[in-house]
């Protein structure tokens, strides 16, 4: 009865004993996010469907984040559409344009649990992996259904277990080692695949850093992102939810794929235009930046800020370049407030918006003009995908991109 | 040789010893400010023209506050040709995204004296009246012409003194009075005069509070909303400029219309749909609100911000009603963290954005929707201004907006 960590969390959403890899389930689903891009088209589908109320109005969860404040009279429709359907549906949590990123916001609150399936109408729903839930990306159509039914199809994804090993020099993060993951599996080289970050690097790590593992996963393809949940887990949970919840391992003897990886020579990485696994040494990268953008579900959470904050004190932002900070969330926000990050920020010459995407999905916050260059610590650098087409984007850690608003140019931090 | 305070100012600008009421002059610029949004017009129209050079480097200044961060490609287009020109030209008062709203940032960072001729692209440009300087606000065109010669002609207004008396009432403020004066001259009845706010109220009053009748002026058609420089003008320029300055003022027995007002018993005033000279009492209006914005060149200083935040101070918004809160610049910005403000904003689920114009132009930070109010402190409140043309826009001061942030409706501070 050897399974994955993946395996068994489906097996018990499906009522099976056992699952195993390839098999096609129908799960129970604990946890749905639609947003306020995503939402309405899933909301449509739902009413199409018919059933009138959803499946359970505990476990929708709808933030609103990814144009917020309204940038549009469009998007304030869409914002008018959504908070009506809430309203009537009576959905428990709902959370308007204050509060922040849709898969920052989803932990913070509570709502995601070791053990659960959780799915959203955004492809970096995987983030929530680092938590040990069985957590994807799905389309509109199949939410409607989920609304509708509180049930989803899954081919049941096998799975590479990623055993990462090592002390991470001072300037290195998990952004630099999910990038150079990314870099070697390349975009295509998990795809359906349950990745599982595991190891004493991951051990040691903080709960927000696992979230950057679990996060872009989806760019090698992955279908799931997951760690172990363990103390740091529990600690995390401890205070957001009271919900029981039920911890699953890979069982050793289980079928998998492992992949080793010692992160201890590592060096700070970078995504250079225009894909992700498009991965060097920042070392070797010479080139001048226009923007720099802290923030996103990626990397835009406290130990980001404070990252950032510590390399940015008491320095000045290049002249020709501009940066812009956005904390993941009002919590996020809050604890910059209360630890004087927020005015380091802004007496470097950054500017600071409201928790929100920003310029990461090209949206309406910062979005570059052609040939302009943006250094981002968020999570795709697709040709157009912060504005312009003919604009650049490359992907660094929270500190490369501190270090670099400084120096004008993609740089490393001094010491 | 009577004369008020406007000929004045044009007399010395144009050269002359004397000028009245109707004359044309051509005058000497003292300073010109063009911004993201209505630079390029005027940008392309100077180099039709041809001089190759802009007539004086040091006195065009160019802040970036109407779409910032970029929101789109074509801001982000817009703001690469500025700065581009910003640079060839050497312009030496060039302020990118990060600094804040245009009529804020010029008395800030020194570019507004008394008795000079200021000239911007942008209709609110009569704020900097507050500190004795003729301001107006001109098309592209006119500032083509301007950049290449450093000139512009004017009819000489003629002047309304409006002789403010009384003491105001605990939550009746600048705004307040400023919006009864446009209810009882209507939109029209200052067409090309200039208005002069003087009289004990305005004696009394900081000189952000002056700013916010200066700033309006242009709501019931003036040319220019002037106040007498005094001790208080003198304190705020200090350390901002060293440039000498000349202080005008009117002569008891030159030409003006004098119109008296008492504002002893003036209680807290509204402007509602869809004009901003549509004013009644606060009290008389009752009505849902779905947005609250605190910002804008109108009300968005410090001064601002304190008011709003002792009032939301350890109280939450009205689930079902949002607020915008925008500082007008990087050094209200800064102000706001050193007090604590911005804390207390975030506490009661506000949403703080980075300084720039937010949703008083219905650009892209925070447009209603159709059917929805918006309670702004902002100036204009016409059919869309701030996005749905079926949405409705009611103006108040940052009291007002504070209170009714907290009740969800058009309501007075509860002391």
């Amino acid at each position: 009865m050897s399974m994955t960590m993946s395996e068994k969390i489906l097996a018990k959403a499906s009522g099976k004993d056992k699952v195993e890899a390839g098999e096609i389930v129908m799960a129970n689903i604990d946890i749905a996010m639609i947003h306020d891009l995503t939402g309405p088209l899933a909301v449509e589908g739902f009413e199409e469907i018919g059933t009138g109320k959803v499946w359970d109005k505990d476990k929708v969860v709808i933030p609103f984040d990814h144009q917020v404040p309204a940038d549009s009279i469009t998007a304030a429709n869409n914002h008018i559409f959504m908070r009506k359907f809430a309203k009537e549906q009576n959905i428990t949590n709902f959370y308007d344009v204050n509060q922040g990123v849709c898969h920052q916001v989803l932990p913070e609150m509570g709502h995601i649990r070791p053990g659960e399936v959780v799915v959203g109408c955004d492809s970096h729903t995987c983030t929530h992996g680092a938590l040990g839930a069985f957590a994807t990306g799905i389309g509109s159509t199949d939410m409607s259904m989920v609304l509708s039914t509180g049930k989803l199809w899954f081919k049941v994804p096998e799975t590479i277990r990623f055993n990462i090993t090592g002390d991470l020099k001072e300037n290195t993060s998990a952004k630099d080692v999910i990038l150079h993951i990314i870099g070697k599996m390349r975009a295509d080289g998990a795809t359906y695949k349950a990745c599982e970050f595991v190891g004493d690097t991951i051990e040691n790590m903080s709960i927000s850093d696992r979230m950057v593992f679990s996060n872009m996963t989806v760019e090698m393809g992955g279908k799931v992102g997951l760690c172990e949940a363990d103390e740091k887990t529990k600690e995390y949970l401890n205070g957001r939810t009271d919900k029981p919840y039920e911890i699953f391992k890979t069982d050793k003897d289980a079928n998998y794929e492992t992949v080793d990886i010692d992160v201890s020579d590592l060096d700070p990485q970078i995504a250079c235009p225009n894909h992700v696994d498009n991965v060097k040494d920042a070392s070797e990268v010479s080139k001048h930046v226009d923007q720099v953008f802290l923030g996103s579900c990626t990397n835009g959470r406290i130990e980001d800020m404070r990252d950032a904050a510590e390399i940015l004190k008491g320095h000045k932002i290049a002249k020709g370049t501009r940066m812009l900070v956005i904390p993941a969330s009002r919590e996020v926000y809050s604890k910059c407030l209360d630890e004087g990050l927020i005015k380091i920020f802004v007496d470097a010459g950054a500017l600071v918006t409201n928790p929100c995407c920003g310029p990461c999905l090209g949206g309406h916050v910062g979005l570059i003009g052609p040939g302009e260059v943006s250094l981002s610590t968020s999570n795709r650098n697709f040709k157009g995908r912060q504005g312009s087409p003919d604009g650049e984007v490359y992907l660094s850690s929270a500190k490369v991109a501190a270090a670099s608003a400084i120096k004008g140019e993609i740089s490393l931090p001094d010491n």
